[in-house]
C-alpha cells in the first residue's frame, strides 16, 4: 500500500504536539510527511522544515501558500491530507480552506476554540464531502477500545455510574505561566477559548466517557475554579447525566499536585465495573460480584481480547505500548480508510465530527453551568 | 490499669456490628464486657449472652432493665460505660437514658436516624456531663491520623480539592434486600432514617474528609438515586465546598459492581496530594511536583511517622493491621481518657458530638439537595 | 463453648511475641489467659502479670512452679494448655515438662534452636499423647489457605516452579544489634541456634512453600552471608527441589534495605501461577495463559472462596484483616479441636510436628550447604 | 542532521524483530531504511521489501549481494550501517562480512549462537575498526538508565543483593512449538545455540544486572530444566556472585504460566533498594530504612531525574513510553555517535562488544553449571 502523503500546518520549533503527530504517523507506517507550513513566519517555517527533513521546496511560508502550491502539483505527487496542529483558535481557517481545496484533514483536538468555529468546520466537511479525523488520543489505546466493546455490547447490562478524572499538576504554581509556550496559549482565552482545564483536558475525559459507554452526556452541573490571578479555569469538577440514564462525576485539573497526567475512568454497569488508567494503559481491571476481579492485559497472545484489538497491537504481549502508539493507531486507522479499507465494525478509529461537536458542547455547557453558580445545563 | 467495665445494648445473635465492637474492645485491652441487653426479646438476649460468655445474672431482657439493675450494683462492680450497637433508630432512647443514669456512652455511627434524634443525644450529653464517643471506624487507622497531622499542620499549604468515594456492591441486585438482616434495616426509612447509602457510608466519607482536612463541609450539591423498587438511595454523588475554600467530590454507592468496600480519599493541597484507601490501609501515597512520589508505611520501625501514630500500632512494621485494629484504637483512646489519661494533642481518638452532628447535617443537606433536583444546600 | 484456659511461659515486659499471642487468643474468642510465668525472674514475672491482668496468685516465678501448682488445682480450674513464647533455646525444656504434666502445648515457631531439641519435643508429644500446635503465623491467612486448596486440589496441574522471598531491613546496619532485645537473642547462636535470618524468617518462607504446595523441600543449595562482624547469617538465597519434581528459589534476608516484612510467594503450576504477598494479605493474584489474570479478595461475601475459608473470616468483605487475625485463626483452630471439633478437611489449621521438623531440617540443611560452599544437600 | 542510511539483513514477512528494529529507527528519527536483504530466498526478500516500501532496486536476494552492490554505490548514497535481525546462528557471517566491507553494524541480541561466533564478531570489529551496537532493549528504558546512574554513583553504598527474573508463558504447553516461527528457531539448538530460555531471555536479565550495577557476574550456579520432549531449557534459576562482592538470584523461564513478559529486577544496596519492572516501565520504586519509599516517574517535567535521562524522553510526563521507544533510544544513541556526537558520560546507550561477550559467557557458564548438576562455574 502506498503511504498517504501529508502536509503539516503548525508544529514548528518549540511546539510540542506537532512532533507527536509526526512520530505517530511514522509508527503508523502508512503515512509520509512531504510538505509543511510549520510556523507563523516563513523563516521559522523553513528552519523547522529543514530540521525535520522536509524538502525545502515543499516547506511553505504559510498554510495558504501550501494549499495553493500543493494543489498545483500532479495528483500522484501532491499531498492528500493536511494535518493541523496549530493552537486551538487557528484550527478553523486552515481546516476549512484545506477541505475546500480538496484535501482531507486530520486535526488535533479540541476541534476549535469555540463551538461556532467547530460547527463551521463540521459544516465545511459536509459541504465539501471531505473526511476529517480528530485525534482524541486516548481512544487510540487498545484497552480503551476493548472497554468500549465490552460496555457497548450490553453483556454487562446498562451503565449505572461513571467516574472520570483527568488531573495534572503542571500549572499548580502561579509561576507556571511564565516562560512556557504550551502554557501561554492554553491559558489565553483569545487563543485557547474561554475554557482552560475543561477545554484542554476535560474534553478528553468527556470524550473517553462517551467513547466507552457509547452514550452522550446530556446535562452537566460544573463548578470551575482557578488560582488567584488567572483568567480561565485550571481546575473543576462536575456531576453529569448520560443519555442512557446513568450518572457520573468528572474532575479536570491542572493544579492537582502530584498527579502527572492522571486520566482515569471507572464505568459501573449492572454486572461489572471497568477501570482503566492512562498512566498504566496496558492493563484494565474489571470487577464482578460473584467472581474474582480480572486484570486484562494488552498484547498479542492473550486470546480473550477482541480480534480487532489484537490486530492493532505492534508488540508482543507484555512489551508495553504507550502514548505514541495510541496516537499512531489513530493515524493508521484514518490512513487505512482513506486508502479504501473498511472501518472497524464498532467505530472508525478516530473521533468524528459528531464526537468532537459533542465535546465542544460539553465545554460550552460546563462554562455556562459554572458561570451560573454550578446549576444544571443541558448540552 | 483496671479495665473499663461495660455493658452492651444490641449485638445479639445474627447482628454484625456488635461482635466487631466486642472484638475491638478485646484488642484494645483496656475494656471488659460484663453486662448486656443484646436483643429485643429477653429470650434472645439471654441466648446471645450465654454464647458470648457474659454472666447470666448480668444478661438483661431489656436495656431499661440493664440500666436500672446495674445502677443498683456497688460502684466498683457496676458497668461504667454503655456500648450501643442497635439499629440507627434505636440509638437515642437508650443513649439518653444511659447518660441520665450516670453512664458514659460509646455508640455506633451514625449517631441517630435523624438530625433531631442526634441533637437530643448531644443535648443530653451536655445536660448530664457524660462523655460520648462515636465509632467512625476509619479515623482509627494510623495512617489516617498521620494524614490528618500532615494536612492540618499546614506544611503542604491549603486544601484545594478533595475527592472521596465509598463504593460497595452488596446491594447491586434487586434480590439483595431479601433475607439479609443488615440490608433489611439499612434500607428501611423507619429504622435507618431517610438516607440509605448516604447515611450508611456517605457519612463515613464525609467524616473522613472533615477529619483529615480539619475543615467542615459547608455546602453540597447532591444527586441520589436508587434501583427500581427501592425506597431510599443506594447510590449518589455530590459536589461540595469546604470551610477553607477548597472544593470536593463525594460518591457513595452500594450498587457499584466489583467494588467491595472501596473507601478512598485524595486530598490535594498547594504543595502535595495525599491518597489513602481503606482496603489497603497500611500504605499512604503522597505526590509532589519536584520530588518523587512517596509511599508511607504504617508500622513501628518507620521513624518518619509521628510519635503518637507509632504509639498506637500493635504489630511490627510490615505486619498489616486492619479494620478490627482501627476499631480497637477508638475503644482504646476512649478508655484511656475515661481512666484519666490525656487526649492526644490533635484529636481525642474518636468522633465527638460536634463531628457527628456535622455528619447528620451532611445527610440532611444531601437529601434536601437531591430532592430539589441537585441544587446547592448549605449545611 | 467454654473457653480454653491457658497459661503462658515467657512474654513478659519488653518482649514482643507474647503480646501477639495474647491478643490473638483474645480475638480467637475461645481462649482465656488464667496463669503465667512471664519472665526469668519472679519479680519481673509478677510485674508483667499484674500489667496484663492475670490474677496474682496464678502469676508464677518460674515455669516449673506454674506446672506444679496448676497441676494441683481442680480439673475444671487448672490450665489446659501452655503457650510457650520464650526465645528459641528455651522452648524444649518447658514444652516437654508441660506435656509430661498433662498439658497440651502451643508454641511459637521455630519449634526449637536445634534439630535435636525439636526432635526431643516431638518425641515427648508422641510419648505423652499430648497435642502441640506451632504458630507458623502466615499459614493462618485466609488466602494462604485458599491458595493451598487450589494448588493441592490439582486443578492447576503440577507445581513447576516456586519463588519465595522473605526480606526485611531491620538489621541492615551494624548498629542494629545494639540495644535491641529482639535482635540480641535472635543473632546469638547460643539462644537462637546457629541460623540467623534462615532460622528466623527463612523457615517461614519454607513452611509457606510446603503448606501451599502440599509437598516437601527435598534438597537445597544455599549461600548464606552476613554483614562484617556478625556471627550468624543475616542474608542468603537458595535453589531448592520439591518432592513433586518442581524447582524453586528462596531468599531470606534481614538486610535488604527498604523491604519491611516482605514475605512473598509465587507458585507456578502447569495451568496457572498464584501470587500472594504478606504485606497486602487480603488479595491474591492468579495468572493464566488463556484468560485474564484474576485478583481474589478475602472477605465473606465473595462466593468463589472455599466455604471453610469464608467461615474463618471475621470482617465483611473489603474490611481488611491482618497479622493478628491470621494469628488468631491458629489459636481458634487449635482451641476448637481441643474442644472436640473436627479439624478442617485439608489441614488442622496450625503447623504440626511433622511440619516443624521439616522446617528444622530445612535450617540444618541450609547451614550445611552454605558451610560447604553452596553445594546441594538433601533434607 | 542527515539521517543514517541503513540496510537490513533479515526481518522479512512473518518475522517479528525486524519490524521492531524498523519502527524503532523511525521513532529515533535519525535513521533511514534504504536497502535490505530481508529473507533467505530472493523472492521472499523482494516481496518483503515491497511491503515495507524499500525501493525494488535496493531490495537484494542475499546479504552478500547487498554488501557487494551497496559498496559499489557513491559514498553519499550507499548504506552506512547494516542492521542484522536474523536468527542467532546467522549473525556472525553477515556481521563480519559487513564490517570487512566497511559498514558499521547494529545487531539484535544475543550477539551469536555460540561464544566462539560471538568472539569472531568481536575480533572482526577490532580488526576492521568498525563500530557495533547490540540491542539489549531493556537498557534503553529511561528509568533503567536512571537506576544505573543511582547505583553506580555509589550514593546508596555497595550492592548487596540482586534479584532478577525474566518469566514468560508462551512455551508453557507442549503444543506451543508447533506452527510458531519464533518458537521454532528459538528452541532448535542448531539455530539458537544450546541455550533456550537462558539464551533468549536469561541474557537480558543478566545484562540488566550488569548494566544497573556496573559490575560483572563472576560465577554462577544454575539449574536449567525443560518440559518433557524438549531439547533445550525453557526454565531455570541460578545463584550468582558479582564482582563487587554482592550476591544474586536469577530466574528465566518461558513456562511460568500467567507471566507475560515479566522482566523485573531488585537491586539492594547498603542504603536503598531499587525495583523496576519492564511491564510498567515508567515507574521505579526505591525503598529506604528511614524515609518513605519513593516512586520515581519517567517524564520530562520531573526535575529529580538526571538531565541526560530527561533528554531522551519523547513524551511529556505521565504519557507512557514503552518498548518501541526504549528500542528507539538505542538506535538514536548509536546514530548520534556515528554522526560524531559524544556518547553520554556514563554509557554509550547500547550494549558494547564487552557487554555482549559477558552475556555469551553467562550463557556458556549457565549451561555448564547445569550440566554438571548445578555446581558453581566461573565466567
Amino acid at each position: 500500500m502506498q503511504p498517504i502523503r501529508y502536509g503539516m500546518i503548525g508544529g514548528g520549533q518549540g511546539a510540542f504536539i506537532g512532533g507527536v503527530h509526526r512520530t505517530a504517523a511514522a509508527i503508523a507506517g502508512n503515512w509520509s510527511l512531504v510538505a509543511g507550513a510549520f510556523s507563523s513566519t516563513p523563516e521559522k517555517s523553513r528552519a523547522s522544515g529543514a530540521e525535520i527533513g522536509v524538502a525545502s521546496d515543499r516547506t511553505y511560508g504559510s498554510w495558504a501558500e501550501m494549499l495553493e502550491r500543493e494543489s498545483a502539483l500532479p495528483a500522484d505527487q501532491r499531498i492528500e491530507v493536511v494535518s493541523i496542529v496549530t493552537p486551538n483558535h487557528m484550527h478553523a481557517a486552515p481546516a476549512i480552506a484545506a477541505m475546500e481545496a480538496g484535501f482531507d484533514v486530520i486535526i488535533d483536538k479540541p476541534l476549535a476554540h469555540s463551538l461556532e468555529a467547530a460547527q463551521a468546520i463540521a459544516d465545511a466537511a459536509t459541504r465539501t464531502g471531505r473526511r476529517i479525523a480528530v485525534t482524541h488520543t486516548y481512544t487510540g489505546y487498545p484497552l480503551v477500545k476493548q472497554a468500549r466493546d465490552l460496555v457497548t455490547s450490553g453483556k454487562f447490562g446498562k451503565v449505572r455510574r461513571v467516574a472520570v478524572k483527568y488531573t495534572q499538576d503542571w500549572l499548580s504554581r502561579a509561576a507556571d505561566l511564565e516562560g512556557n509556550k504550551q502554557a501561554a496559549w492554553r491559558v489565553d482565552p483569545a487563543q485557547s477559548g474561554d475554557a482552560g482545564a475543561f477545554g484542554d483536558i476535560g474534553t478528553h475525559a468527556a470524550n473517553l466517557v462517551e467513547f466507552i459507554t457509547g452514550e452522550r452526556i446530556t446535562s452537566i452541573c460544573a463548578e470551575l475554579t482557578m488560582l488567584p490571578g488567572r483568567r480561565i479555569d485550571d481546575d473543576g469538577a462536575a456531576l453529569f447525566r448520560l443519555s442512557g440514564g446513568g450518572k457520573g462525576t468528572l474532575t479536570a485539573s491542572q493544579v492537582c499536585v502530584g498527579d502527572i497526567n492522571d486520566l482515569a475512568i471507572s464505568v459501573y454497569c449492572d454486572e461489572a465495573g471497568l477501570h482503566w488508567r492512562q498512566e498504566e494503559p496496558n492493563t484494565m481491571r474489571i470487577g464482578y460480584r460473584d467472581k474474582p476481579t480480572e486484570i486484562w492485559h494488552a498484547g498479542a497472545n492473550r486470546a480473550y481480547l477482541s480480534p480487532e484489538i489484537l490486530a492493532i497491537q505492534r508488540t508482543p504481549s507484555g512489551h508495553p505500548e504507550g502514548y505514541l502508539e495510541a496516537f499512531a493507531n489513530i493515524y493508521h486507522a484514518f490512513g487505512a480508510q482513506l486508502r479504501g479499507g473498511a472501518a472497524p465494525a464498532s467505530e472508525p478509529g478516530y473521533a468524528t465530527m459528531a464526537d468532537t461537536l459533542a465535546g465542544m458542547k460539553f465545554i460550552a455547557a460546563s462554562l455556562e453551568s459554572s458561570r451560573l453558580g454550578a446549576v444544571w445545563v443541558n448540552l
